[in-house]
């Protein structure tokens, strides 16, 4: 592979040594390898997150880039360590403990290696056990990245359909409308992102400027009802008001123009807030 | 041109996948092309602060420099994506909303070119319109950067008149006293920096030393009242005192040694916020 | 010295532009030389923690690397601005304020020299005097790293038996038993990192799975009394369960698997915190 870059996600947060150390663990690899942080702060143990994130970000990066995403609560435990290499030639090294579902699912991975430790981890990392994002992630990330290792030296391989997949709500069109759940809060901003596709939602017929009654229920509790325009941008409502729009990984968003849709209407994310979205009837009086 | 650095400014925050997807688009045009952040911790929607983070840091940086600069609460309306070129050959990617105000004002700009989106946009960038940042903003900037295009290939020239300014205040002298406003608060310190330029002081005919009587008001309520002294910096006053000294940006600065200013006088920024300053009268007795 | 990495501390936090013009300082000395964040939220003014981290990640990176640190309450007063050259020929700019004080105890500092600012000053740098992070440290740092100075041109040589050096207090064991002081909060995450080294600890003879009765006291009030069990990894102890470990710099932590110990028991870190552990007796009933 042409030298990768290589590219870092986790929930240690950004105020300690955690990140700077295995920056220094890649660059004691390979001297200016090219590093970037995609975000350590997911929320602690939120492996969710982390997968959503790298769905998020990993098409706008070229193929081999090596991403390193470590969300870890069972550091330690017997959850695998692999490296999973996507149809597009980019890699991901990360604990299997749900944090591929999203690119599993939606992009597509095409072989998984269980990681080998007794060739694969920092020499002199001593008897700590509990930093593998910097004495095997990082490590093995680096050695990838720089081409000192090639995918078959990580370790024996694992077939694709041993990877440990976290459940995934699909949206359901029913009666000329859509339900769906809410993946995840844009911050800083507030808005919904929900997990119905743009393709999804045109089978609704619909055009820019079209009004569509959305109910939002947390636990079967009405947290929202109201009328949303479907634009094209934000600035297609007033300031303050509602509306729905395709965002940026083409799937519906729901957000108030320059407010903050969760917050106003508290919002939470996962399986228990539903969201329905069906067209307005325009009545003729 | 050299190539160019590439730095990016926004109000999008750390915490998810948005910055990584444009740090992504620009290793896309051009592998390795050095990418730093200016923040991602602009106040959402807030452009002033925008403009001001800009000025700040941009005469320190080499001449070529590109700064993709995104707080864009108008994304999707008709403002204008635009190009700027400074005096000094650094180039600013924004949306042209009062981002760039202060470069405007206080270093220069020569030339003004308006995005043409229809050459201008990443490719299969798809049905999405909210996030120009990484489809308009990031890809036009890593294409100046590593010479993919030049200025004359952002789009048609528009008069620099033209660029959208948000009102500045200036400091204006009377009898013997200066008075400004707060531009801006030195967030974590809690300093306050004042519009009151080096120069402008010097013209009270000061000595490090001297003392000032002192006034802050928010809405014309008093906030602040005392006698502060102009030092070097900030050891020239106790712990917990308040001082008065050249910022990093050539203006005048109040904080307290080792104390939060705005926070211990509920100091805001903005136009309602009047600063005096006038040499303490020295009594003799 | 082979081209160097510079790597850069500080308490400015990540909001305004004061990181970014020290990379573009650095940039302008040298455009494209690496550049690396370690952290920039130190908490204000404290040295303690800075010197910490400073210590958590420098046997990560390679020889050459250079380290600005910058957390500087006396900025302006008659405290030294130094250059560090440790055993390993790394090399730490800062203010010699006790910053250096992990790393002359636990790695080996065998160069110190101070800055000569008449030298080694952004040309320029105008009169603001509070700023030298971006003046002096890193435009220093940027010089070492690229290569345009050499130690030698730094300024005089001083002897390194007048580092700056904070009070650090050292585990002891009596009795069978450990007494240690909580040197740091692992956050986000919310474990104790002690000062008890594992090879101080191994000498009670320990076993993984052993349990042992810990005692943290703060001001002489308890904390916190109760079994702990040693374990490899978190995952040695039920989800909320206490557990004992190794952590990454090789010292005792501990923590709530999956919870915060810190916040759950509201330790603090500092001389007033202390911890005692000792081997539970086995009771033969």
């Amino acid at each position: 592979m042409t030298e990768g870059l290589l590219v870092f996600q986790s929930d240690f947060g950004i105020n300690d040594g955690a990140v700077s150390a295995m920056h220094g663990v890649a660059n004691s690899v390979k001297r200016g390898l090219p590093l970037f942080d995609l975000t350590h702060q997911i929320p602690q143990y939120n492996i969710w997150e982390a997968s959503y994130r790298l769905l998020q970000t990993i098409s706008y990066w070229p193929s081999d880039t090596v991403f390193v995403s470590i969300v870890d609560p069972g550091v330690g435990s017997d959850r695998r360590s692999v490296v999973a290499k996507t149809v597009n030639d980019q890699y991901i090294v990360t604990p299997d403990n749900g944090t591929l579902t999203h690119i599993n699912r939606f992009i597509g991975i095409k072989e998984v290696r269980e990681i080998d430790e007794s060739k694969n981890r920092l020499p002199n990392s001593g008897e700590s056990h509990t930093f593998h994002g910097r004495d095997i992630f990082a490590y093995t990330g680096a050695r990838l990245a720089s081409g000192d290792i090639h995918m078959e030296d990580v370790g024996p391989s694992i077939p694709t359909s041993f990877i440990v997949e976290l459940p995934l709500k699909e949206a359901v069109i029913e009666n000329n409308s859509i339900t769906g759940v809410i993946d995840v809060i844009d911050r800083p901003f507030g808005n919904l992102w929900t997990n119905i596709h743009r393709l999804q939602f045109k089978q609704l017929n619909v055009e820019y400027g079209d009004k569509f009654d959305v109910s939002l229920s947390i636990n079967g509790e009405v947290a929202y009802e109201g009328e949303v325009t479907y634009g094209r941008s934000f600035a297609a409502a007033e300031l303050g008001d509602a509306l729905m729009y395709v965002n940026s990984l083409d799937n519906i968003g729901i957000a108030l123009n320059q407010g903050s849709f969760a917050d106003t209407y508290k919002i939470s994310t996962g399986a228990n807030t539903e969201i329905t979205i069906r067209k307005a009837v325009i009545t003729i009086t």
